[in-house]
Parts: structure tokens; C-alpha cells; sequence
């Protein structure tokens, strides 16, 4: 069927796939420079200007299995329905032995799919790739934010859960949270391999907020925070984890029309591609 | 002193001034393409690239006496309490014998203007120019949204209160509700003479909705569709206004990042300062 | 299912449609700027963002069956079997008695398009709207190219079967051969009401070449030639063809990438809305 | 020789060629937003995208003789030298019986070109399309500046030499300057058939301030002034001028890099097009 | 009160400060792309997406007193005027005990601020960092312009008072002066503990121009100079001073609009955020 | 002459010339995103834009003898004639005694040059730096492609003749063939010294396909490939090659018009002046 959109390779069937790709278009609270809602979409469009197959890895994904579901229904105006419908969607492709992988939208989303997961695997760890703490208790008033996911997150999965690393804005509140709770590494991702060593028997699950490159390579993201990661580190990075068991990622926070020269989405195509790879 | 952004001319007193500008940097419910929020002061900022003497009216800003209140406070994720703060604004405004001019901002900030106006001028009529009728009950399940907001001004001001032009898309539903209500001219805005003799003993509040223009002199607004007024046919028709007692008026939906070239902010400006002088 | 990419509201089964539209994302003769490839799909996406819904026609697309049928397979480096696959595509269609709507790609996907037609159709007439008398009878030495192909489709047709409005740039020989040979209207199209006088028995293909209209509406084409018609000029000359025998029709020359406020998009968006409402 | 960049078809022998093109890439004098010294060579380069032949003339640039004379040396940082160059240029080529179209440029360059104009053509008229009068004595203390120079030019000429179209935006003394001391419409040019009848026996200079058009299709400028003229307009007053002396031109305030679309430099390459027939 | 524009968190009043920022809007000598004076302004209002937290040096603009008195007046066209009042405003806020950090405008503006600091502290030394060496003599027969700056500043304080980094573009002249004559180390930052050796017990004023950065992070300047600093690079040379007396700095160079994407002006908050922090 | 176009200080007559510049502006064969035929002559007119003196090299275009022949002839729609002209020319020039560095275009041009060259040096090797391998031995069934003209060129040359670096998407098939068939470094260029002292003896020709760089500093081509080298790093390995006897190189895939703030072109015309100051 020609009119079916996916991202590239990603065409197999439900039955013969293990890994299942998602789109969640959702951007309904604000942040600085909105329109992560148009990300999935164009992902899977430009995802044609890359290739299948990875010479990092030696893998391609045209040798394993990926269906690609389309995206979840964004409620507008009615942010708990539609991170409802988020978490549903996530629930029936673990009840079904898939694991997922998650385009955003706008880094909330990553609450409901941590939800889902959570009731699968108890121990799940996350490693957080981001510019942000993401650790607000709430963002003017606000509990379910871009800017307090985190926050919710270790709410549900407690204390030394959550791997953080290139995080270089916040309140200092934020950063005092994040030393005493959970793991953080501000700046950079130096220390990736000394936390695989710890995590290394838990089922990792990984959030990608996209504006932690920095955004010489990244400038399609609503809040662009310079002294980013560059794409070899975090590409490094995400190669050092391959032996861990990850059973699921999310990658958020692209806004492609920020970006005119179309180099954020084809950033992203790429990452996914990796991040497929390394999932499988 | 030099760091108060103030409209072009607008640097007047309070207290000497009848007209007062406010912002309503608002963009809480969702459109196709977000931004409205960064209008206002990028409004002012360009205003430098006009002049304040308007050959059409043969009148100049520096001549009457405007003073520019800045923005009232958007607390985001919370749309009511946003609202609330907007109707206070103009409220104390109204209180105090002064007109208002709003910058938006999206369109639903219409609705508490309209709210505080009622308290003062209860035959009240409205001129709006629009693409969209923005006449739904709700809008995915929201009852307040800039797709909603006329249809809540209308539950306010009842039938024949509002007179639509230059609309040309909606739902069949909409465009019926409107045929019954209200006045509404689709496409274009030749009969304004005619409703200007209906309306002329009346206190008018002006809601101009940019998108109301063709996209091709405002490509900077969130959902762009053709086939609407030249700059020529906008500007005329507001000129014709010039002998009724318009009392109060808001511009919305600029989307200034939308348009790289900046056309779209400028015709915003251009647009004010003939709006500020026919209010006065 | 969700990843089924298609034109706003296009979502009824093969079965139950009457109209087919189907993407033919080719660009491979030269034109000034190219890009055009990309049209289908993105005006797919971007679709999300006009109603479905005609006042203009108070007709709407849920309410008439078409289905989207993806794009033709595009054969890079070979023109000849690119062009083969639309034929064939476009002839199944017609075989089973479905009438085509197609998405450019570059003019010289009308070629094929019209060889198919005039297989079932033969006293066939095309109303040809563009900036461009597309006459050559050769470009730099190649016969197939979009600078050729009413000369092509002439070939095929003969004398008296093209009409041609908006016309506005090309060789002398070119306007010569088109007075001779064919109806032409320069620069506007004034005179619609007389072709339909002309034409109103025959079975009438329209080809609509974006560039037709002004650049102020219209940036993201190719070849952008000021003094074209407004979208209201073209959007009434279309739907002054209302009774006409409409049996199929393209839109061609969008580069959506050339116009980054994305209007050029949502031009084309509403175009096809308005034609899918004319044809069925 | 391959790397002569002229205007296209403007490959002719200065000694064949009775008309010469000159660039005058000089913004020295502060606007809005600058950028016009990039206009005359990516003039050249575009010129690639429109055809020699003019359906609208029905003359082709190929036929007449035309010599590109590439452009007059700026001196940074010194107004006067540069505006000297300038004249002392235009001087050399009248000597030579050529006549000159100029490619600005800012508006300043003007002053230069009619006082060479001037020495041999002493009872010149000047068409005078722009958004501005451009006839302040001084700007902020600066006699020589683009918002001064046709206050300069009618130091020169005297009274009842200029005739202004189109103009929308000055301060009020201006537009009172203009109506006792030179002709001017504001806003549109729908009396150059009077004007026309008026100058007939006389020498005429056109300069054309590309602001003159609204900004929906002209955004490439500094100062964006809605409300212009559309190039229909535009394009039909120049071709009344036809039977005119026409004795030299300049087209100016083209900032190529504003319209990232690329359309006003094609309407600027169209517009030369057209005047270089005109002339010859 | 809501309509004064300042940098964020630096909404205190001028007597509780001991920083004090103010914008110098001045483009007046001609560089590669122009476009500098809009910065300021744009800075500020762009600010909002930036925290008021360092967590590189653990400290908030919130907790020191900075008061942004706004722009210094330009006299467009009168350059001389235009840099006496940057000196005088620089003047009296440090007759006020003030420390002073400007926005620019291009870096001609650097040259009154020196001359004021100069007499206030005559053993003041400068660190510079810049993608150019703007030591020539003068630039096109102007000695007043951003190529010449350095020059002049040298001409002041005379030799090894200026200490450059990152030069990697200039006349061979250029380069031999300033290594006879002050200290460069071109390319790069390498050295700077080695000159905050030397330095240590005097008066540092640093001048940031910001092409000094990689194009690829920083393309909104006018004349982008690739194989510059990376934002990393030159952020951890700035902490690296942060026990120097430092006692002023300016930023130029920043042109907003030629980075659609607006990761420029980003760049430009976050460092100013930085030096307010390492200044006070 | 002032209309000759021609990159900066290269305006000696060929006869005093050793080294040549010409343009081969053809993208004839499909990549992702178009447009590198407007490559040669916005590289030449942003050439103004930088400094002819290198402070890497100490070097001065002005000092060497540097002649722009312009632009080759294309013919479009027919590639081997293209290709011909190409080829052609470049044998014209080595007849001369003369190098050539040619400014393309796509990179299939790479392969006539090669051509010709290997009649006059048949024991000549190639640097190649680029993103992709193109070793395809067809592209969608098309054997001269962009895709595979490194394919072809080995087909001419044997093996072990290719040196590559920076490659890092492909087929799997490619990067097999290129380790058997010839020298790679995927990912980077850390082994350049490794291969200088291989090849000391050896006539070089250098191929540089702008893509090798990561498009945070290089998002004006058509495949933007993320992970790629920073300028420092592609320039230090190009200065590394300074005593080897470099005869000829290429620099191709700039597309200008994807990257608006023009920072693409400015680093094509940096490399430029350092491969013309490291041939010569």
C-alpha cells in the first residue's frame, strides 16, 4: 500500500515485529517556541533521506522487524484523555511482547509510557538525556508539565531510578533535587559507562529530549540551551549502551519547523535509526 | 527613560491619555501553528519602522495622547485565572473613562475583553473580521477556545449583536448558526456600508482577527487560508468606520516568527495606528 | 489505522469512491528551482490544517467518497518508466471507473496522465491554467520536458483542444504557435465563461500548473513569475466550472520547501479541497 | 566568456549597445533593515529565470543591443566619493549618446544619476514610483540620505518636475511639500494617463523604489509599507509610458536576503525586463 | 510596571545595583551583512527563554542587583555623536560607582566605552575575543570603523594592553602588528590561564564579539568566520576568569535576524547571563 | 572590467596562471534535496566576503596567479553531453600546463575530471572526503550517479588507488567493497598522516564533498548526514597535505539556498582559498 506512512524500513507486520513505533503529536503545555505536534509525521517523511542500514552498528533495519502503529489521538485542550489514550496505546504493545519506541510530541508524554512500563517492569531504570532537570514540583501551578516530568516520574519510580546526564538548565532547586535523588552528570555524558556498569542487569528504558545536543546541530527545539552535547557524544553514547537490556525510548522535544534547513529532523531520523537498532 | 518598549508615539501619561494599549500574550488553547504569544512586543519593537503620521486619516499617534500599559500577566497552564487577569485589566481601564486597544494573542482573549465591555456598554455591538466564524459549541470537547470564542460572545450578547465579515471557512454547521444569529458576510466586506448605517447610534468594539487578510500580505498567522481580504480592502473598510463610536478594539493571531521576512509584523503596526486613530 | 497518510477527509475504501487521487512525486527535468517531489506528501500532512468543508460550494469532502491511493512508484534517472507508472496507475483507475485527481511532481507528469485519458475519453478538451505556454517543441535538445509538455499533449490532441488562461511568459514562437493552434488567454482569465460556452459537451480535463498565480501567493514554485492571478481569480474561474463534465484533473509545480511560511502549501491544500467538490 | 555575470541577454558591445546597465550596490545611508548593496549582481544571477522575450511587449531583450557595465566602485565609509563615481559613470555613458538603466541600490543613488542627467537634459521630468515621498529636508541632521534625496533632486530640477505614485508614508510636512511644489497621487498611480498627456514632449527619468509594491509581493525591501501597488498595477502604468521619452531609469531598495523565497529578486529581474523595452 | 524591557532578572533599581547594562544600537560602518543594531531589543526580549540560574557558577541573576537602563541614544548618520553619547552614558554610570556590560551594535562601539573606562582606570587591560584582528589602520580610508577598532584602542592604551583570542581572519599587516605590539593567540583559547597569570592584579575589560564563536552555533553575524570557538571552548575560558577584576564588558556583533532559527540570539542571552554573573 | 565575476583575487590572465577555477553547475542526477547548480556563482559573489590572506598558511591569493574561467557549459537533460564539457575543458587546461579546482555541482562531475586527469597522470591517486561512499555500481538502476561515481572512478583508476575519509552512510555492500577494494576511514580523518606517507610520491587530486562535514556548520547540501567533521578538523587534515604534490581538486554538493543564513557558502569559500593556496 503506497499511501501507508512509516518510518523507513519500518514496515513489517504487527505479528512478525517486536519493536513497535509509535508517534505522540502531543504539545499542549507550553514552552518557549512550540510545534513539536508536527514531529512524528515529518520524521517519518525525511526518514527517506537516510539509510536502512547502520555502519556504526553493522545492523540494518531492514533485517529486523519493525512495525510503525502510527500515532496515538491527541484530545486537544484535554491533556489527561490524551496521555490516557498515550499510556493505552503503550499497555496493549507490552501486553502483546513488543517494545516501543516513542516520537514526540513534547517531553510530557514520557509520564504515560513510563506508566505502562512501570507495570511490567518494576525495577526499570531510566537513563534522561536532556538539557533540562525536567524536576519542577509544578510549573506555575501547573503538576503535568514539559518542565516537571521528571519530578512525576520519580513521584512513581522512587529514589536512584533516574539517569540524567548533559542537564545544563534549571532552578537551583532543581539541581539540589536531582544530586540528592536521583543520578546526575550536568554538562556532558562522561560518565555513560561507569553507570552501565551499575545498571547493567535492569531493564533500561532511555528518554531523548532532543535540545540536549547542542543547538549548532539541534536548533529545531523549542528551547534552545547552547553548550550542548555534540552529535558524536551523544551518538557515542547511546553505541556504549548496546549491551544493556533496553526495552523501550522515547525521543522528544523536535520542532521541525524551527529549523528551516530541514538538518533537526534528518538529526532525528538518524538517532531513531540508531536507537531502533540498539532496541532490538 | 529609555528601556520602556511602548507602540511607536504611544509614550504618553496615563493620566493624560483616553486611549490605553494592552498585550495579551496568550496562546493557551491549541491552533494549527502556535506563536501568538511573542506578538506584542515584537509589535512594539517594529513599530520603529513606521511612521506615526497616517496620510489616509491625516491624523498622527503624537497627536492624541496614547498610553501603552505593556502586557497583562499570562499564567500559563492556567486559562481561566489568564482570563480573569485580561477582564480585570480592561476593566480598571473602563473604570477610568479609557478606551482599549488589545494586541493578542489569541483570538479567545476576545471573550473577557467583550466580558468587561458588557459591564459598561450593554448594547453593544461587534465588528469582526475573521476567516473562520470561530462559532463552534466547543472544539474537541473545550468549550473556551479561539475556535469557540464567538459563539461564547454571542451567549452573552444574544442575536444580531455580532456582524461577521470576510469568513470563509467553518463548519456547514457554523456558517447556518451564523445565517441565524448573526451577520455575516463570507468572503469579502463590501456591505459594510450598509451595517454601518444599521449600527451607527451603537457603541463598536472592533475584533480584528488577522488571518481575516489573504495569506499573501500575512503569511504570519497560525492557520493561513487563501482567498482572503487585500490589505486595500481591509484598510478601506476600517476608514469607512471613521464617524461611528467605536469604543474599544483587539488585534489577534499574528504569529511574527511564522513570516521570516517580517511583512506580516509590520502590516500588525501599520494596522494599530490607523485603528488607534480611528478610536480616537 | 492510524499511519495511513492521506488527503484530509480522502479515507472511504477503493470500493465505495468514485474519485481517486493519487500523488505523482516526479522532478526529475530541470526546472529553475526544483523540489517538487515532495508536494504530495506534504500537502498531505498539511491538509490536517484547512476544513473539510466548502462554503464557497457548501459541499464537503466526508460527504462524497474519494479514496487516496498513495503515490506512483518515481524510477530515478528513468524518465521513460517514470512515466510508464503514472500511465499505467492512472489507466487502471479509469478502467474501473474511477476518475483521478493527481498530485505533482513536475508538468510533465500530465503527459502520461492525458495519454491515459485520451484512451477512454477521445473527444477530450484540457483547460490548461499556468504561467507558461509549456509549448517547445524541444528543451535544450530533450522533447520530454516540462517546458514541452503541451506541445506533447498537442501531438496527441491536435488543434483546438487545449485552452489555455494566465499565460505569461515564453518564447515568441510560443505564444505564435499557441494563437494558431490552440485557445490562449494571456495574463488572466477574463474570458472562462466563453470556453465553458465552448466546451460544456465535452469531457474536460483540468491541468493546473500553480505557478498561475501571483508569487505575493504563491512563492513556493519553481519558476516564479510576478503578475499572475489571485487566488480569488483562479479559485472563481474554477468554480464558474461548476457544470462542466469534470473527468479529472491535476496540480502541479509545488516545491513546498522554496515558501518556509508554508502558505504555498495551504494554497495548494484548498485547491484540491475545491476541485475534489468540483469533479464529484 | 564564461564569467561576465550580466543581466540576461545583456551580452552585447558597449559600442553596439545604445543602452547600458550599471549596478550602484551602495547602502550607506541607514534604513529599517539594509541590505540592497547585495542587489545588482544577485540580480544578475537570477535573471537566469526569465526569458528575454516579453509577451506583454512582444519585444525580446535579444533583439535591442544592451551592454551590462557591471558595477560602480563604493567607497565604504565615504558617501560622497561613492555618489561621485556614480555620477561621474552615468556622465561618461550620456557622452557617449547611451542611455542608463541603474540597479540600486539604495534611493540615494538617485541624486547622483539625475545630476548627470541633468547637464544634458536640462528640462528633465522625473516618475517618481515609491511608498515615500522621500522629501525631508534632512534626516536626523543628514541632508544626503534615502529619505532626503527627492527633496534634493528637487533642489535641482525646481518645481513641478516630479511626479510621485504610490506614496503611502511620510511625515505630514512631506505630503504638504508635495502638494504645492510637484505632483503627487498617494497610494495608487491610476492618473499616469494624465500625467502622461502633461509630460509627453519631455525627457522623462523613472525611478522606481521597489517598495512602491505592496509588500505581498515585494518583502525584499526595507521598509515593508502595506497597501501598495500589486505588480498588475504597476507593471500596466509602466507600459502606458510607452510612447514617453524615456531617457534613463533606476530601480532600487531591493534587499535580496529579506525574501528568502527568492520572489522579489525575480520581480525586480521581471521589472528590468520590462523598463530595458521600454527605454530602448 | 509591565511594559520596561530589560534583560531577565535584571529588573532592580539603579541605586541598589552595582551593574548597570545598557544597548548601543549603532550599525553606522558598513560591514559584510548588516543588521546589528536590532540586537539589543531583541536580546532582551528573547531573555524570557533563558534561566535567571547559572548552574556552571551555582548563582542567579535574581540574587545580584543588575539594572538595565536601556539603549544610549543613536544619531543616525552622525557617528561621531552617535559614540559620544555611549562615552558619556559609560561616563556617569561610572562616576556612579557602576560597572557597566554593553549590548551591541557592531564593534565600533567598544572604542567610547574603552575611552570612558580609561579614565576611571588607566593601567585597564583588555581581553578580546574576535574572529577578526580589527587592527588596520583604517578600513577603505575611514578611521572610525569596526575593522579599525582594535587600532584605535591601541592607539589609547598602547602596546601589550590587548589580549586577543580566536583571530583567525585579517591582513598579513594585521597579524604581524599585533604580535609585535599586544598579544594574539590566533584560533583558538588555549592560553588563557597563562595571560590570567599575568594579568591577575589589574582592571580586565573583555570585549566579546561574538563571530568569535563557529559559524555553526553562532551564524546570525555578519561576517561568519567558520573554524571558531565552540560554545564550550569559549564559555570555559570566560569561567576561567572568574577571579579576575573584572570591571566591564561588552557583547557585539549579534545580528538577529540573519538566524531564522534564533539559536543565536539564545547564544547571546545565555553568555550575557554569564558575564553579569562573573562580573558582579 | 567590473561584470566579470570571479572568486576573490583570482582576476589574473590565464597566461600568467598556473592554476585555474572553473564552475561545473550541473544536478542532473537526483539526490534528496536539489540545487548545487547555483553553487558556483553564489560561492563566487560571497567570495567577497572573505580575506584572500590566509593566517593558516601565511599565504595570500593576491601573491599566486589564479585565473576564473567560469562556468562550463550545461546542457540539461543530457548528461553525457554534460559530461563531455567537463572533461573537455579540464584536458584543455592540463594541455596548458595548467591545475584545475573546480567548483561544483553534484559530485558525478568528480568523474569526467578524473578522467582527464588520468590521461596525464596515470599513476594519480584520490583523496575523497565525504559523508557517503558512493560506491554503488548502480543507482536505481543508473550507472553515472552521484551515488556511484567513486564506483566508476575506481572502475578507471584499480584498486587501491582511493583513499577515503569521513564516510559514514552507505549500503553494507559499499563499505564492504571499499575495505577490500581501496583505503577508508569511516567516521573520521585521523589517519590522513598514515596516508600522506603512503601516497608522498604520488600525484594528488583531491575530492571534497562538502557533506563530509556535519551539517551543524555545513546544512546547505542535500543529504545532510549528522556525525560528521567539524571545520577544524576537515581543515587541519587539508593543511596536513601541504608538501604533498597536490595537482587538482574538487569541492562539490553545496546546495546555497538550503541554508538562509548563508554560512554554507562562506565555508565552501574558505576552503576554497585553502585549497587554492595548498595546490599552488
Amino acid at each position: 500500500m503506497m499511501n501507508k506512512l512509516h518510518f523507513i524500513g519500518c514496515d513489517k507486520t504487527y505479528e512478525e515485529s517486536k519493536l513497535v513505533i509509535i508517534g505522540a503529536p502531543f504539545d499542549g503545555t507550553v514552552s518557549f517556541k512550540p510545534g513539536t505536534r508536527f514531529a512524528p509525521n515529518q520524521v517519518r517523511l525525511d526518514s527517506d533521506g537516510i539509510e536502512t542500514y547502520s555502519p556504526y552498528q553493522d545492523k540494518d533495519i531492514e533485517d529486523i522487524s519493525v512495525y510503525d502503529d502510527g500515532d496515538t489521538e491527541v484530545v486537544f485542550g484535554n491533556k489527561i484523555k490524551t496521555l490516557d489514550n498515550i499510556k493505552n496505546k503503550v499497555t496493549n504493545h507490552l501486553k502483546n511482547n513488543k517494545k516501543v519506541l516513542t516520537i514526540g510530541g513534547e517531553h510530557l508524554i514520557t509520564l504515560p509510557i513510563i506508566q505502562a512500563y512501570h507495570e511490567f517492569y518494576n525495577d526499570l531504570v531510566i537513563l534522561h538525556f536532556d538539557a533540562h532537570t525536567d524536576l519542577r514540583e509544578d510549573y506555575l501551578g501547573e503538576e503535568l508539565s514539559h518542565a516537571t516530568v521528571m519530578k512525576r516520574v520519580h513521584d512513581l519510580l522512587g529514589d536512584q531510578k533516574i539517569f540524567q546526564f548533559g542537564i545544563r538548565s534549571g532552578l537551583k532547586e532543581e539541581f539540589d533535587f536531582a544530586k540528592e535523588h536521583l543520578y546526575i552528570e550536568p554538562f556532558s555524558c562522561n560518565t555513560i559507562k561507569t553507570v552501565i556498569e551499575k545498571i547493567k542487569d535492569k531493564p533500561v528504558y532511555i528518554s531523548l529530549d532532543l535540545d540536549v545536543l547542542d543547538p549548532s546541530i539541534m536548533s529545531g527545539t523549542g528551547t534552545q540551551e547552547a553548550g550542548g552535547l555534540s552529535f558524536k557524544e551523544l551518538h557515542n553514547a547511546l553505541l556504549d549502551l548496546k549491551d544493556l537490556n533496553i526495552i523501550g525510548a522515547d525521543i522528544v522535544e523536535l520542532s521541525p519547523h524551527l529549523d528551516p534547513s530541514g538538518t533537526s529532523t534528518m538529526v532525528a531520523c538518524k538517532l531513531i535509526r540508531e536507537l531502533l537498532l540498539l532496541i532490538k
